[in-house]
């Protein structure tokens, strides 16, 4: 296949983490025999103090003729004091609104090996597997808000069209994975979760392979702690998800590897590490580019059908890890720290390595 | 001094906990010369099976009448197919609403001998002594709401006033534990967050012995889990509130243990353990009395100004679960557990005990 990525480094270890990627996309496509084509884009302060804007127009026409989007992070204390549309968080909320991504995937997933840097119980962390699908672009935060001397007002809204093809996607990512959508609402008390329950017991009749519960959100946020493996799918809007997406990205002690994906029905999307830019370790080659090794990976799943490639990086992150290679976020005490070049070759290696064995399958086959 | 409380027992274990809870409450007036009138009342299902209404009027004449509230549980599988206006939880709602209690008070304190069946390693969960106070007649489950056939929507509508008598409750509180407030927004995105945060900074000078910090509703829920000890007071909105209390109350595994108060400024308030009304176990005589007898130290603390009897209970009760004394839902594997009434007797003899070497302390000065 030939597929065009548009490569968006940001700030801070954004350029470095992304290289990182691009370095595993690379090899995914030589050993897969596909054609990746990058082009590069500027976004966030690197943006700003280009071209003035944190999502430059020639940002957005890059990305509007790629296939999909990586991002590596944006933001930084040089920008900290702008005006709020000189920000470059800014640069997210723009490219997320411009492409229409109104789904964001937010997978969290137990490594073993990190284990012990979970604030839960090493039993209770062990097994969780779970993606919380947020509605993105919809609900509280994009209601109708205004402000009196004495009053100030947020809605939340949405309408039926909004949750259906939320509602879509999670049913469809479910069937792929094991099978469980949770869709999390607050029906006993607020009209928009009664209109979105509805929908959620409409679709499903479509999707007889999947198991549907509803879950309360001051419930779910109690379940996220108490039980997380119970977890698959969780669909919810757009507030609710932002809470609980941060509240699940730290119950692993993975929260420096987790990936995201923002997506729109038709497969193009935007993939970016769920940490910041660091600009405390910005520049000095030690970042972990795991996440945006993952992020690439589900760019591979998400936007390019190749599940085959994307399970190939996930399962070489997890072996370099159990073979305890580590950057500095992760190392052990005393324990020596890979740079991310080095830590990226090493899975490089693993997947080269992988590809060996299955090569030796193939001769005896 | 002389105080009336009432007491509503409500459903499944409600009796048995806030009898429980009584024997402590006459124990403690005996001790320390007060006079506790207790008068009673019906409330969710028992007062739906009786007066056809899940808070009658005489109910709510007794309260009325009262200093304080004690209520038990509401709730079960009996009323579960209601319809909405006769269902228990109603009851709840319309006490609170009626007496307009806009203060609702979550402590949640870890119990050192009860860390092991905390969801989190033991030395995060370890010295966690945190209250959220969440405003409760307020926001997004009482504004204006609607339906279409295609669009729902909510209203998260704050006043200034509304806030600013949740804001003092809290700088209050902390003033008396460890000075420090937490107040919990969206004002990065929502008009009523920005508004709170606005009167949030108004207060503060009031309170110089208080140190204030904000922090957003997602970053505040990673945070009750990667570091619940940093917190002391959290203030916010109902519905963030409802889900950070929620996630907190599990954080310590004394779920089962966590009282809560609903008070309004001039001292009047209504009592009651977190837990439900365990239909499961109810008449069996074994549920655990520990959140309805902390519920009621909380109403010496904060509807009579009754600290030292407060903290006499608190102490009591902590003690007789460091002798390893627990009711079946808490024994480990193996051990005997007592009933409700037999661990509550420990509770009491303990109050006496803690009396005993009181007054010998008072003979030898
Ligand atoms: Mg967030
Ligand atoms: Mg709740």
């Amino acid at each position: 296949m030939e597929k065009t990525i548009a490569v968006l480094p940001g700030d801070g270890i954004g350029p470095e983490v992304t290289r990182a990627a691009v370095k595993v996309l690379k090899l995914i496509a030589r050993r897969y025999q596909h054609e990746f084509n990058f082009s590069y884009g500027l976004i966030g302060g690197a943006a700003i103090d280009a071209l003035d804007s944190p999502f430059p127009k020639e940002t957005a026409d890059a990305c509007g003729t790629a296939d999909a989007v990586l991002l590596g992070a944006v933001g930084g204390p040089k920008w900290d004091n702008n005006p709020s549309e000189l920000r470059p968080e800014k640069g997210l909320l723009a490219i997320r609104k411009h492409f229409g991504l109104f789904a964001n995937l937010r997978p969290v997933k137990a490594v073993p090996a990190l284990l012990s840097a979970s604030p839960l119980k090493e039993e209770k962390a062990a097994g969780v597997d779970l993606m919380i699908v947020r509605e993105l672009t919809g609900g509280l935060y994009f209601g109708e808000k205004a402000r009196t001397a004495d009053d100030a007002y947020d809605t939340l809204v949405y309408s039926r069209e909004e949750i259906s093809r939320i509602v879509e996607q999670a049913f469809e990512l479910a069937r792929v994975r094991r099978g469980k959508v949770t869709s999390v609402d607050k029906a006993n008390v607020l009209e928009s979760s009664r209109l979105w329950r509805e929908v959620v017991e409409e679709k499903k009749a479509a999707y007889p392979d999947v198991t549907v519960e509803h879950q309360l959100v001051d419930s779910c946020a109690m379940k996220l702690i108490t039980d997380p493996s119970a977890f698959d799918v969780v669909v919810t809007e757009n507030m609710f998800g932002d809470i609980l997406s941060d509240e699940a990205s730290v119950i692993t002690g993975s929260l420096g590897m987790l990936p995201s994906a923002s997506i729109r029905t038709d497969g193009f999307g935007l993939y970016e590490p769920v940490h910041g830019s660091g600009p405390d370790i910005a520049g000095k080659g030690i970042a972990n580019p795991a996440a945006a090794i993952l992020s690439a990976a589900m760019m591979l799943r998400y936007s390019f059908g190749m599940e085959t490639e994307a399970a190939a990086i996930e399962e070489a992150v997890q072996t370099v890890l159990e073979d305890g290679c580590r950057t500095a976020d992760l190392a052990e005490a005393g324990g020596r720290s890979l740079t991310t070049e080095e830590w990226t070759d090493k899975v490089i290696e693993q997947l080269d390595a992988e590809a060996v064995s299955e090569d030796i399958m193939f001769s005896y086959m």
